[in-house]
């Protein structure tokens, strides 16, 4: 007899009756050839004893089992397995047998071998991450009271239901008139998307705009989830140089003269990671390349909302008269990444086709907290949310870049950032940021090793390093911990 | 002059201040072309009484103009827009004009121009949908009391930061507890992927399997967005009829003979539309097919936790000792539509896979929100709600089958489904679904018109009828008006 003691193991604290239970774990047994066609099965006096439960029980289970086609009653002999069952031969423990498990039992092709995940920031060591925003800030109290009261109101339930997979048109209405209000951009409505933050507007556009073998100019340096973005739309990245004043669109312009582009991607507010703004010429350049050669420009516009001493150019697509722009914003970035809301506008039937594509992706947000968002924008809540984190910020900026200052002379290379939340922050060559990053770790401070930035193209010895995140204690904790490890 | 009244106009009610958004009216008549450079921008003086500000406010607007470099100051001549800026020719109005701006600036391939959006039911309409819970019984105030107090902690705090693409690993613990005791399904949690419900389930399992050409076997009627989604991967549709039984395996075998099929779609369960289950014959010779001819077999179980009467067979995921099987569940359909939360296991190289690529789509989920579920699982709040609409959705289901037998006789024929939350309901051809959608409208009843269920080779004059979402009282008056359109 098969040790049925341990292959069949009940758990009364589960809400699965427990007939159901061992039913379950008989089709189990039968289906991976453990019990063959024919086998017969334990009484239920012994099986009962054998695994503590009632005999009733047991009955119960066979029952089920007959009645699901899995064991046949055969008079004063006892229960067995159907006769009929078109059973495989008994495999060899298959489930405990972890190698067993990677071996491909279909055939695919796996784009993402050697695709490296982002790094998981969900812990609680002390932590110089490369520019988020500090959570602790965000007033998720005012949104879960806003997301209940609506979730109590007849008409709020009815944002729980299948909706558009454009997003809340509350929401978009919103951020419509934030977009006009803080940087003259007009946008209908209707021309506008929302997104999982900014990522999916990057993903959706990517996936419209590139076919296979279709060519997109990135910068030299690039933010590398972009650049695998467009890479799995099959497009090959043509690097533009980045200088201090942003991509060099004279470089792009000579590229242009004798090979097509599809698009652009660019990162013209704080481009990441080195944070340079791209000046006013070039953008207005780059706009009449795109006229003229008739390709798309994606702006992602992450950073737009934290600026410390001077109002930020306009975005290009307020000043895009020929709608060439795709122009990505996020909310996520300003509030808790994890809350994932963002934005894509641009020419009306791209909009309209990127919403389709996202409804194959996963049909729709989370209306109800799209609806929550929207009435923080309309009684203030995010503007005094924004002008709060942004004092908050340049307070932590300068401290930031004081210390930098001080205490890293001579190793740590950087200009105070007018906006954003992170510090562009070139090691002396002498460093090794890898094992600068191991020793940190070990001291209890976690910082990345500058692998992110890095790519086939570019190899600068340096680091975005985030100063929002940490209040005043954490921030001199931090650099004291790097500090004696580098000096 | 330029009509600058109605070019430059200001709003006091919004947080930025009234020189920015003059200085960005400015911009944008500069570089649509509506001022050319070396024009010379009014005076001061003569704008402020113009549009109803402050002197001294046209004057800031002014300097920021100059400080960002549009335009310069002359001494004792005015202000002019900049000589030397790169601007194009003047663009006549193009925003006004809706036509121009659909009229692509960039080239692109529009691969959806005849996608239909899916439905909004986001209104406050009476409504037969085609099977989706009853929102209102959903326990949002539970869900958001924990998302608040996990909110409020030092450690919940970390789940607004950015996390794992792969979702809350307490979500998955719960979700791996919850498959094993009520289907005995044992999923490692490493193998398993947290989703935007089944929807990106269904996405990613394409985007992986599929490449341009390659064959994917559905059933003859299918759920439609899985169809665009494999047929968006570049795959072919490969039809099986699906009778009483389910999906036609022998038929399957006969194709497989002579062609490569990657991957098999399925839902055993309550085939969607028609919601046949399959039956465990041909359960166990398609796992035993796709192990021999090495296919991955996407198992869409959205409607397991819906049965009324009889213990649910086990998925093939759960009997799938070769690990074909790539297997999809959700707890929107289970709890709220728009709260997108699913999950996907399968072999762990293609689960793997799977994160990667949702890094690139949308980077990761609410990690405070499953988390919030995952305490919602622990602390039975979830197995409450299974409990209790269980109850509910069946005495629905029993009134809603008794009124269209007694109402609709000769009409409408239906099998009383054993689970799931719609009837499979097949009208008389006589009936025009499209008219009776229309007239219900106008009596305030929405009610499909069958489109959605068609394809190519499948047109039954049929709809699926949700019951799950209505009161006895909205039910009965929604069955009122349908009848008094069809009789």
């Amino acid at each position: 007899m098969l040790p049925y003691k341990s292959l069949i193991q009940v758990d009364r604290n589960t809400p699965v009756t427990l007939h159901i239970q061992v039913c379950n774990s008989f089709i189990v047994l039968i289906t991976n050839g453990t019990l063959q066609p024919s086998d017969v099965l334990p009484s239920s006096r012994m099986l009962a004893e054998l695994i503590g439960i009632n005999r009733n029980t047991v009955k119960l289970a066979y029952e089920e089992l007959i009645s699901q086609g899995w064991a046949e009653s055969v008079e004063r002999k006892g229960v067995f397995v159907l006769s009929g069952l078109p059973i495989q031969p008994k495999i060899k423990l298959p489930e405990t047998n972890k190698n067993s498990r990677s071996q491909e039992a279909f055939i695919w092709t796996n784009q993402f071998e050697n695709s490296v995940p982002g790094d998981n920031f969900q812990h609680t060591v002390l932590t110089i991450d490369d520019g988020f925003p500090d959570v602790r800030l965000a007033p998720i109290d005012p949104l879960m009271r806003e997301y209940r009261s609506l979730s109590r109101k007849f008409f709020g339930k009815n944002f729980l239901k299948y909706g558009s997979s454009r997003g809340s048109e509350h929401l978009r209405h919103s951020i419509s008139n934030y977009l006009s209000n803080t940087r003259g951009l007009v946008v209908p409505v209707e021309d506008m998307l929302i997104t999982k933050g900014s990522q999916m507007g990057i993903y959706l556009a990517a996936q419209l705009l590139l076919q296979p073998a279709d060519y997109i100019a990135v910068g030299t340096s690039n933010y590398c989830f972009a650049d695998d973005t467009f890479r799995y739309s099959g497009a090959n990245l043509l690097r533009i140089p980045v200088d201090g004043n942003g991509m060099d669109v004279n470089y792009l312009e000579d590229i242009l003269k004798h090979k097509k582009i599809r698009a652009v991607y660019t990162i013209p507010h704080h481009h990441f990671p080195t944070t340079v703004t791209m000046s006013m010429e070039r953008r207005l350049k780059l706009l009449n390349l795109a006229k003229e050669y008739r390709f798309a420009v994606i702006e992602d516009d992450y950073d737009f909302d934290f600026h410390y001493d001077n109002k930020p150019y306009l975005p290009l697509a307020s000043i895009d008269h020929n709608h060439n722009v795709i122009y990505i914003g996020s909310i996520s970035k300003t509030f808790a990444p994890a809350l994932r809301v963002g934005f894509m506008t641009g020419p009306p039937a791209f909009i309209e086709a990127a919403s389709s594509l996202r409804q194959l992706i996963d049909k729709q947000g989370d209306t109800l907290l799209e609806e929550a968002f929207a009435v923080m924008y309309d009684n203030g809540e995010m503007e005094r949310h924004f002008r709060k984190s942004l004092k908050i910020y340049k307070q932590r900026r300068n401290l930031f870049c004081q210390l930098l200052k001080s205490d890293f002379e001579g190793i740590i290379e950087f200009k105070v950032p007018e906006g954003g939340l992170g510090v562009w922050s070139n090691f002396d060559q002498s460093i090794d940021l890898i094992k600068m990053s191991e020793n940190a770790l070990k001291k209890g401070l976690y910082i990345g090793n500058g692998n992110f930035y890095k790519n086939e193209s570019f190899s600068t010895n340096a680091l975005r390093m985030g100063f929002a995140s940490m209040e005043e204690n954490e921030m001199t904790a931090a650099l004291g911990i790097l500090k004696t490890i580098l000096r």
